[in-house]
């Protein structure tokens, strides 16, 4: 038997079913089987019990999966259950967990048919949060790849920033900074660009659309990467022309209440205090009201993921958990700045991975 | 109030409630929310009753959506499923169909949770593929668009057979073909585009690598772009340098029955019978074996969708619908061929929608 890629991640995950009695696990979501079982497609299942992995896929995969997935147990998917009953019979067990978030009322029921009409019994558990709390800790490559993912961002932000032109459209800048992100070997963006420009960035989910770029207001790019599977996520504010008083002083409120939340983010502190570092300078300044988002989320496989760190955030922060740290102000009629970096706590000592340049206004 | 952009989707769908004795259905896949309302947006829920038209949103679409959902009652969701049985109370409504193959097993238990601990009494009725069979007959606005997609998908696969050389990688075939879209202004591709050059064209659904084109072997390009919501699908087989007879004999039965296909399809036909059509030619030439996968799908807000055109399909193909007619022959350690364009029978007369030219051999 070759050696499976991620030793580590598949200890976490029995442990896991060791803790609740469980005897086996049918993993479905496409990042978390990715996540173990080292394989990227589009469909199948992970059978994962104490003392066996499997990997269920169709024919499209079946041979890939031999070299991406070494040390599972692959088996070509023919019929679309028709797997389930025969691995629960022949491993036998009888508490199978199933991922409740990521499977269908429909697949669940289809599922209840296919094994009500065979000749196995089984309970069914449903489980919420399980691989994406595992998930949330990234092992050395993980950071690796998320830091890779970073530079290729970093870098396509720095050429955006450099080609951007007044009366350009919003989509147009968006596409220099995808064509860039693709030319460096990325496999894409990790997130649909958002290009706010003038009156559009005081919108925080803004919708990068057909508006030119106005001279003189704030432009905010909030943009990523993603290499082999993971995410980066930057945002940064620009101006093109003159910067006048309010936009400067409302850039320093944002970048000092991002600075400050950076230097004071401790592991042990819920996502709440995190937040609540950056939420205070802000509100002190007068603009409590116009931060009208969470200060940042964890980052991996999937843009968002745990940890929250945003108001009412009970997630523990731990070593080796990147994620961002975003506050923002957003004036209707006016504009808004967004001042973005991932940061990542390593021998309890906070680093910012993001090295994209800022402006100085 | 204003005038609802699809008042022949509703009419449809309502229909479909009196039918099953529904009072109303919840809508939550993200191309079915857009198919009846005309606001596309990440998240939400449609609440539609014999009388009501409710649409729910988060604070990042609400503003858009006065423009873009004209009739719609337009709510702003403050907390995840807390707008559920206010609409029930309010309605009045007692038997609720839902999008049970959209609906995960997690969202449900919340959805019930929130039932259960309000003063509400509803029973919620799970659906399956109500949407996508009216969306398989297309109107006119959807043939519009699906046809515009067509064109950019065309002109940029002819962009991209003018700039194809040998020892370019397919990753970079693949990009010249996105960029040729992304610059007609198409939102995007509509599938991750296929390049198999050489061996790699035996396996039908080839992950596009950086494997090599190669001279005098069938390179299969299968490719699509989304404008507007709505998809293309197009697939061409090349040759760089000079085609054996073995490939001029395989592409000109592929070619056959693809034309016989065209040819004969009707409106009544089962997608097995329109499948069989092809299958039937490439049989007789031998290669019934090596055909593995269905003729044809549905295309339009998804790339695959309703009729499925394959062996065992009841599906019944009517006026409006269109579908794609894509036979092939795939020979391991050789190569393959395949050969796909999108028709539609319109007053019971077909059309043939995709107008790449095809090569000479």
């Amino acid at each position: 038997m070759n050696k499976i890629k991620h030793p580590k991640r598949i200890k976490n995950i029995r442990n896991y079913l060791s803790e609740k009695k469980l005897d086996g696990i049918i993993i479905s979501n496409e990042e978390n089987r990715f996540y173990f079982s080292g394989l990227r497609s589009s469909a199948g299942f992970l059978f994962i019990t104490m003392n066996d992995l499997y990997l269920f896929t169709d024919f499209r995969y079946t041979e890939l999966a031999s070299s991406e997935a070494p040390g599972w147990n692959i088996q070509k998917i023919t019929s679309r259950l028709g797997w389930l009953p025969e691995i629960i019979k022949k491993l036998r067990v009888s508490n199978v967990g199933f991922e409740s978030e990521f499977i269908t009322v429909n697949t669940f029921n289809l599922i209840k048919d296919t094994i009500n009409s065979s000749d196995v019994e089984v309970t069914l558990i449903p489980t919420t949060d399980i691989v994406l709390t595992l998930r949330a800790v990234k092992d050395e490559e993980e950071i690796k790849l998320i830091t890779k993912a970073i530079e290729i961002g970093d870098k396509a932000f720095e050429y955006t920033e450099k080609n951007i032109e007044i009366g350009m459209t919003e989509k147009e800048v968006a596409w220099i900074f995808e064509k860039s992100v693709r030319e460096q070997n990325a496999e894409s963006i990790s997130f649909d660009t958002i290009v706010a420009s003038g009156k559009n960035a005081a919108r925080p989910h803004h919708a990068t659309g057909d508006s030119k770029i106005e001279a003189n207001s704030t432009i905010i790019i909030d943009c990523g990467a993603k290499y082999n599977g993971y995410c980066s996520d930057l945002t940064r504010t620009i101006v093109i022309g003159d910067a006048e008083e309010k936009i400067k002083n409302i850039y320093d409120i944002v970048h000092m209440a991002q600075l400050s939340a950076i230097d004071l983010v401790k592991v042990g502190m819920t996502g709440e205090e995190c937040d609540s570092i950056a939420r205070k300078i802000i509100s002190e300044a007068g603009y409590g009201d116009f931060f009208g988002h969470s200060l940042g989320h964890g980052i991996g496989l999937d843009v968002h993921e745990n940890p929250n760190v945003g108001p009412r955030s009970k997630y523990i922060i731990q070593n080796n958990m990147p994620f961002t740290v975003e506050p923002g102000i957003y004036l209707q009629g006016w504009g808004g700045v967004r001042i973005e970096d991932i940061v990542i706590i390593i021998d309890n000592k906070t680093q910012v991975i993001s090295k994209a340049k800022k402006i100085n206004l």
